[in-house]
């Protein structure tokens, strides 16, 4: 046996949308390697000799009956370098916000020692919610970029960082703008390559391809980091429609959606993250699928900046893939478990309408919601599969990311004798901050 | 001087709507009673005088840099045997909801021992989250909702406890409802008159009338309420026009609205909560303005059942009382924290409309956005002028209910060198959660 340790107790995983497994004894071995071994029900005939042998080297974590293991959550879209600016400022429209707030203090982070002051802060608020795989828009900036690459590893949080790239020097302010495309596009190129020289890196960070969106590049550039993505098979995030105004402005500058232009440029691969995507025409969302990219649905900041509701029950009932995003600091909330809950919310909002002067039958779009098991499978399964990586749920050959989650001293209330398992799954969904998260695994070393 | 002891460092709160005041030394003296002596600014004259003083007997609580001293949050509406409930089937329509989950488990509290499992873990987490001042629905159980009371009491915190009044035979479950309407108004009676009898009471909970709302009351109920509301000058609350539902359900059998017959009971007086209030008519309005009542205003129950937004901008600009309330189990969240960003969300999603297949014009209702500050003063300031209690902001003869709160081991990151007075606390508005809050008072004594 290739085990190297394994945790019993209260598993809970959501490998299919909408469902939930538990399994109420469950005995997940781990590799070497921090991958999962097995996950063996109490009824599987290895079971009890595999419960043994752990427990006869010791190396067998048993939780206790007030504890459940769940998967690591997987966040599909953060913005580093606003993390300093969370919760303050959420009161302008998306361009203003980006103009006064946002640009001023991205640039900051080119000072490698200002980054030095954020970004551990932020990596370690991020595992500490549980978020074991994070999806990071850095700065313009190379170096520093590289520098939240490595503090990822130092405290061992699954990552893809991007170095932002944007060179539209009539959009862009001229303090915080790559000075061509060409450039753009060579900087795109040397982080990428950076990350084969990463120390300790152990597949744990990836490098991804990330122009801002497209008020912010030329079509030179897009083309070139599409190119990149073809030649070193990259991941690629960026957003797509995420408001009025973005949308309006790719139809007034090029007569084009957001998705047309992504599309020529190359940008759409099946590890494409498309943050947002409110505004989508039918046709958009039929090369969507084709490519196989996905969406990163972030629906606080959405009620913030977006200015409507994301289409998000059409789009699970279309097979789109979809995970979830905290979107920091679009919305203030470095937590996918927020984002779970705020998922529901956004869908009930959409369902239900916002204009009480209106008959009920024309306020919202009738059958919209969209349960919390489903937004928990984007938050874990969903965001893995976007990605492409074995992470999201226990299955044999995945990575060991994982949570023990406990409802002492917090304002979970597991109630044995009311609750269902599908209850108590949704009570930790809703109620898990930080301070119920007791351990973090990823890749089968504990970080928190 | 009749000082005991005094608390210095940094204070904030919200005396005027939409605004804040920052006091850097301030130093805040309480006596024997709890009660607030003075509230100084370092430019007092008396300042360094009663500060050597405090100093001098060892009475002076000195805050570190990294804390601040808030009010005690003040929340309006909460429904305490629903606690066991937060987060789990909030998937129904608002009358479903009742009949599937609420009416049974609230039915349970009838066994004394089976509230007392509940309500000590509900007190202490709201105190735990910083809610210094409660306003409880209990349940048609006299006894059980005494002994809530009994709880607020033992645990330290300042609440409106109401026994839940509800006749009609037909709207309630057979279970779940009073024998008549005499009998009603017969035990509304026995439980505001056990009161007195409540051992160490010292004004810290005090009873109110809790018709639950229309469809489950008889007329002759509500005016018997209305006529022990007025005997006993007891506070009032109940739930109005949440729903397209609960609004038909006035007009189709009594051909008014809620207000109008709440109204003509007897029942709208200045310490009068009307929790939601979404369908209201200019009528209603001005009802509710000359009568003084006060409008309970809760985000996230709002978006799951009341199928509308509250038009809360205009509310505000009208100068209706207002405050704000987390609604367990309506609403998951124990904290008003989080219904502060939440009120925040719930007006963003108004103003833009949720549907994005509709032109951004006709989409949303323009100028509805509330503000941070706004709800965090609705949340403080508000609830206690609504209530007519010397609760929510530091002030002279005020009770001293507060918190402090740090940004050890959380999601809050103060900045000292990026952020404003204001920013600093709209990240507290926004971040706190249980682990931030290091202390609570009530009454000048400490609870957490
Ligand atoms: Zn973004
Ligand atoms: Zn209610």
């Amino acid at each position: 046996m290739n085990i190297k340790k394994g945790v019993v107790g209260k598993v809970y995983h959501c490998p299919i949308k909408g469902e939930f497994e538990f399994i109420s004894n469950g005995l997940i071995t781990i590799d070497q390697q921090g991958k999962i071994c097995d996950v063996l029900h109490p009824s599987d005939p290895n079971y009890s000799k595999t419960l043994n042998f752990l427990k006869e080297k010791d190396s067998l974590q048993e939780l206790t009956e007030q504890q459940f293991l769940l998967p690591g959550m997987v966040d599909l879209h953060i913005h580093a370098p606003q993390w300093p600016q969370a919760g303050k400022g959420l009161d302008l429209p998306l361009n203003e916000w980006l103009d006064h707030y946002t640009f001023p203090l991205e640039h900051k982070f080119s000072d490698l020692s200002f980054a030095e002051q954020y970004y551990p802060h932020l990596v370690k608020t991020y595992l500490a919610n549980g978020t074991t795989t994070a999806t990071y828009f850095a700065t313009i900036d190379t170096s520093s970029s590289l520098y939240l690459a490595e503090t990822c590893i130092k405290y061992g949080q699954r990552a893809l960082v991007g170095k932002v790239s944007m060179d539209d020097k009539e959009m862009c302010p001229n303090y915080y703008v790559e000075e061509s495309a060409e450039h753009s596009i060579q900087e795109a190129e040397r982080f990428i390559t950076s990350f084969s020289q990463l120390a300790n890196n152990n597949n744990l960070v990836e490098p991804i391809i990330t122009p801002r969106f497209i008020p912010t590049c030329s079509l030179e550039a897009l083309k070139g980091l599409g190119d990149l993505a073809k030649k070193y098979q990259c991941a690629v995030q960026t957003h797509a429609s995420e408001s009025d105004w973005a949308r309006d402005f790719s139809q007034e500058k090029y007569n084009k959606t957001d998705i047309e232009i992504y599309n020529e440029a190359g940008l759409l691969g099946e590890r494409t993250i498309l943050a947002h995507s409110i505004f989508l025409t039918d046709s958009d969302i039929d090369t969507i699928k084709q490519k196989g990219s996905g969406i990163a649905h972030c629906p606080r900041s959405n009620i913030y900046f977006a200015n409507a509701a994301l289409p998000l029950r059409e789009y699970l009932d279309q097979d789109i893939q979809l995970g979830l995003g905290s979107d920091i600091a679009g919305g203030p909330f470095p937590s996918l478990f927020m984002a779970c809950s705020d998922a529901v919310l956004h869908s009930r909002a959409r369902e239900c309408g916002t204009n009480a002067s209106l008959p009920a039958e024309i306020r919202g779009q009738k059958n919209s919601r969209v349960s919390l098991l489903e937004a928990y499978w984007m938050a874990t399964t969903g965001g893995g599969q976007l990605l492409k990586l074995p992470v999201g749920q226990f299955k044999k050959g995945y990575c060991f990311d994982a949570l023990v989650i406990d409802d002492e001293d917090s304002n979970l209330l597991i109630c044995p004798d009311l609750d269902s398992p599908q209850d108590i799954l949704e009570k930790i969904i809703t109620h898990t901050t930080r301070n119920n998260i007791r351990q973090v695994w990823v890749d089968g070393n504990q970080v928190k």
